[in-house]
């Protein structure tokens, strides 16, 4: 079973990809030695994986703690609902939480887990694709307000992360699709040799072949384990991460986080980041439709959904937490596989560009 | 104005004590920079000192968020309440709450900013000598939840803390007192020369005499900002901040957290450590007698509240944070100036210590 490292000094942890992983007794004996466990889950995830979970680890859980399935579900209430239950179950310093579920689970819990006596360790087990290849890895966690998204939060990173790819087979396609616009996303930030692959392997990645997903995990948590490495809170670098979620987030925003998945946001934004890179003379036209091409073979959209106007766009871009100072920083290509952060370009640019990628259905209406 | 640092590396800031600090335009200047400030403070504290503040600070204030009083207010929904306004007035990662009050505004501000976007700046400000020799200094910084009392919150340490002496002259001579059990235990835990100069000075600090209060703050602050220094988040030698409140805790708990002070609670707590330290063989009874002659003078109490038992203050000793897979450790006394923690004692032991300081017009029922 490979396994990367996130080379973060006292605060470093491992990353275990592979098969079977849920049911390896010998790997969770290491991780949770003699300490007791509650395992969080939500009521999608928990019938599917929860059984066999306690199965390996059983005796070490001393409560499982199952949420509601959703984004809006991901609030500070319902944190203080696990503080709830380590009380309940008189949980020390010395307890683990572990979080068994997509991102919006592991969220939750490692923010759940950075303020319960004001920190305990956590065990993230992503059972998405986004999750294994990006929220899970890192030690970013974090609940919504009312008022925004993430705002609430800590840099906590986790004690270990597990990553089942046979857990992959029973995701719905398009949360597997989405999953994949992070995984592009690698490719265009940091890795042009990463791009080459999926151009030629994504067929194999659809399919679901399991060698195929190994090296997908792998390879993005390589990437990723090196970025956070570099810059644990996103002080420089760890910003390129972030590819596309300015505009991502902007459609998330207009839509009310209905209808689209973050990673269909993503797609598009990424799709935009590249337009605009070009435009700025960076670029080659032939990368972005590389990107574009990609995209579609993933079915992943290349325009923006249909009702939103290019000054709604715009106007959502502003209330990220990307913006420093009121001045909004992009994450733009110098070329594929380098990424870097700027302010520098005209208003006017970028809304032609956002203007270039609206739904020919709506007309911008 | 004497400044004393808390040796962190890159978290290292800066503590100011000083009379007349609240009006020191270039040290908020200093401070603040060209960064939007939100101040946070409470329906008692505000009308005392927020006015003289933003006097001082005005212009770069974007907000003030003015608490309801009291213990019972330090939640997760105050502390949301907070993010609300911050939200609310669109402040960036570059911001800094500003916490003017005591503890329970200090820990909730504090537990704030290190929330809001996974952690912004953040200035103590503590007005009650509690706050300014203890609770303001270290980061801890936490909110409490229904089951336990700080059980949700972060070590996250303020940009500054600005201690200014004056503000104690409005204390409720009460209050003051009660503060002094934490400048008494900085000589009982690490500084014998500092137990020798209360017992000479302790008149002067009550007669409110400014060099004293100077000293007083000046001096538990450098001994906290060397402990705080040594061990961060508590792994080791920090724990012994906390002698006499295991105890205290447990007095607390069984009134209801109404009727004692913390300080008064932590007083009784010390003594019962210091007896517990004597019948197990270490420190010597003169030590004994002279800290209740000291906590008599200061007007704390020696004895246990009326009505609570031996066996109610042990069952509620129990589910203390400090206590370590169900056993019961306790920072205890070498001699005057030296701590330690350690579960080695019987419980017996421990028993006729808490029995011999049940309240006399009780006796234990």
């Amino acid at each position: 079973m490979p396994e990367i490292t996130v080379a973060l000094g006292e605060r470093s942890y491992p990353i275990h990809v592979g098969g079977g992983l849920l049911a390896d007794r010998p790997l969770f004996q290491g991780l949770l030695g003699n300490h007791a466990a509650v395992v969080v889950s939500n009521t999608r995830v928990a019938p599917l994986y929860l059984p066999g979970l306690l199965d390996t680890i059983g005796s070490a859980v001393a409560a499982t703690h199952v949420l509601p399935d959703g984004e809006q579900h991901k609030t500070l209430q319902t944190m203080n609902g696990i503080i709830t239950t380590l009380l309940e179950h008189r949980m020390g310093r010395d307890a683990v939480l572990i979080a068994l579920g997509g991102g919006v689970v592991g969220d939750i819990t490692g923010f759940a887990a950075a303020c319960y006596q004001r920190g305990i360790r956590y065990i993230q087990i992503p059972t998405t694709l986004l999750a294994q290849v990006d929220s899970a890895v890192g030690g970013k966690t974090a609940v919504n307000h009312e008022l925004g998204k993430n705002m609430i939060g800590a840099f906590h990173q986790p004690a270990a992360v597990v990553a089942d790819i046979d857990v992959l087979r029973t995701l719905p396609p398009r949360e597997l699709r989405a999953g994949l616009a992070e995984v592009i996303k690698y490719g265009l930030i940091r890795d042009a040799d990463w791009f080459d692959w999926l151009e030629r392997h994504l067929r194999d990645v659809l399919d679901l072949d399991a060698a195929a997903l190994q090296t997908v995990v792998e390879r993005c948590c390589h990437i990723k384990a090196a970025v956070v490495a570099e810059d644990e809170r996103e002080g420089g670098i760890r910003a390129i991460l972030n590819l596309g979620h300015t505009f991502g987030h902007a459609v998330e925003t207009a839509l009310d986080y209905r209808g689209w998945l973050h990673g269909e946001a993503v797609a598009i934004g990424m799709l935009m980041a590249a337009g605009l890179s070009h435009t700025l003379g960076m670029l080659d036209i032939q990368s972005v439709s590389r990107l574009r091409a990609l995209l579609e073979q993933a079915g992943l959209p290349t325009t923006l959904p249909r009702g939103i106007s290019a000054e709604q766009m715009r106007a959502h871009m502003n209330v990220d937490k990307k913006s420093q100072a009121g001045r909004l920083r992009l994450v733009l290509l110098k070329r594929l596989g380098e990424a870097f952060v700027t302010a520098d370009f005209e208003e006017d640019t970028l809304m032609d560009v956002i203007r270039s990628h609206l739904s020919q259905d709506s007309g911008g209406h």
